[in-house]
């Protein structure tokens, strides 16, 4: 093999190892049976799995393989920024800058070519503006909801979560996807909320609009 | 929604959750900080991403988003056959049937279109014959190397692996990719031969056959 093959395949597995990192990285949802938390990489396995079989309600024709790909890789910046969990309003205030700096590093170990073609897909993603960047949205707040009602709210018990943030949080899961949007408000969200595991504070919210 | 609509996407998201299973099955790989097992949902998340990055190397043109689906969903038969330890000879001899089992009931959970899609991405990767099937396979010989080598040898060491070992569960490794092949023994295997780490049994075995 020649050596600038060598090199090439060198950075693709330097990438590869750094991003092991990611399975350890866990997150405030807890898996269906509730025995631990879940953590990065089984959250985009499971996304990439729910695209391919939902992209049949996604608004606007997708490109799959480039959700799939999105998905797959948007959260390796908190390898370095580490994971900011959806109601943590300080947390927030400096993620976008973390999460900038990691992508570059974590994307720069790749052969430039692929590096930067990640690095905008990421990018992508987090402006939130083509039909793919929209649908991998929709597929990064249903599929916590899901664990979510399948834990029987366990994660929005432990945080005190109200109604409110939850809709807040899902203001754009139907740009993605209309139907899976009403789907999961009147499956995962609504009877969560008649059971008291979701604190029901919309009217109070709603005045205060 | 109308009801067929619903009860669509009410199979879907039943075999969204029943897959959550696959978070739990634990391999005998280490990740690469060695803290503990790998499991067989990271797993796939790790070798779609390295499918992605790696298709340039493919022996034949791959169509990329068929692979990366049957890495993401192959694995799930584990959820009723458990997983089976590459060098496990006795497991080995009952693996078929157990599995094929399981595809039926666990792809059985979708809407049947997608089911019977599924179950035969599953079948084609088994059978390891298409470009794709073969350089899955590549996939899934060469990602637990890749953390076999990161972990220096440690699962290797723990079941006392021979490099004769390796060299047959890789038999087919170069079917999917001669220069990722080139690549791995050289860099993954043959230095932990001269460390120690696998024993290196060749010439014993090559006089025997």
């Amino acid at each position: 093999m020649d050596n600038s093959r060598t090199e090439r395949l060198d950075k693709q597995f330097d990438f590869f190892r750094e991003i092991d990192k990611e399975k350890l990285i866990e997150r405030q949802t807890y898996l269906t049976g509730a025995e631990r938390r879940e953590n990065d990489a089984e959250h985009a396995w499971h996304m990439a799995i729910m695209t391919i079989l939902l992209s049949e309600y996604a608004n606007e024709k997708i490109d799959v393989l480039k959700t799939v790909t999105m998905l797959l890789i948007h959260d390796l910046v908190e390898i370095d920024a580490g994971d900011t969990y959806a109601y943590d309003e300080e947390g927030k205030k400096t993620q976008a800058v973390r999460e900038a700096k990691a992508a570059e590093r974590i994307y720069g170990l790749l052969p430039e070519d692929q590096g930067t073609k990640l690095l905008a897909l990421w990018r992508e993603f987090e402006e939130r503006r083509t039909p793919e960047a929209k649908f991998a949205r929709t597929m990064d707040c249903i599929q916590p909801l899901m664990l979510n009602d399948a834990t029987e709210g366990k994660s929005w018990l432990e945080h005190g979560i109200r109604l409110s943030q939850v809709l807040e949080r899902n203001a754009n899961t139907a740009d993605g996807s209309k139907e899976i949007w009403d789907y999961a408000r009147e499956h995962l969200i609504e009877p969560n909320v008649e059971k008291g595991r979701l604190r029901n504070d919309t009217i109070f919210e709603n005045n205060l609009r």
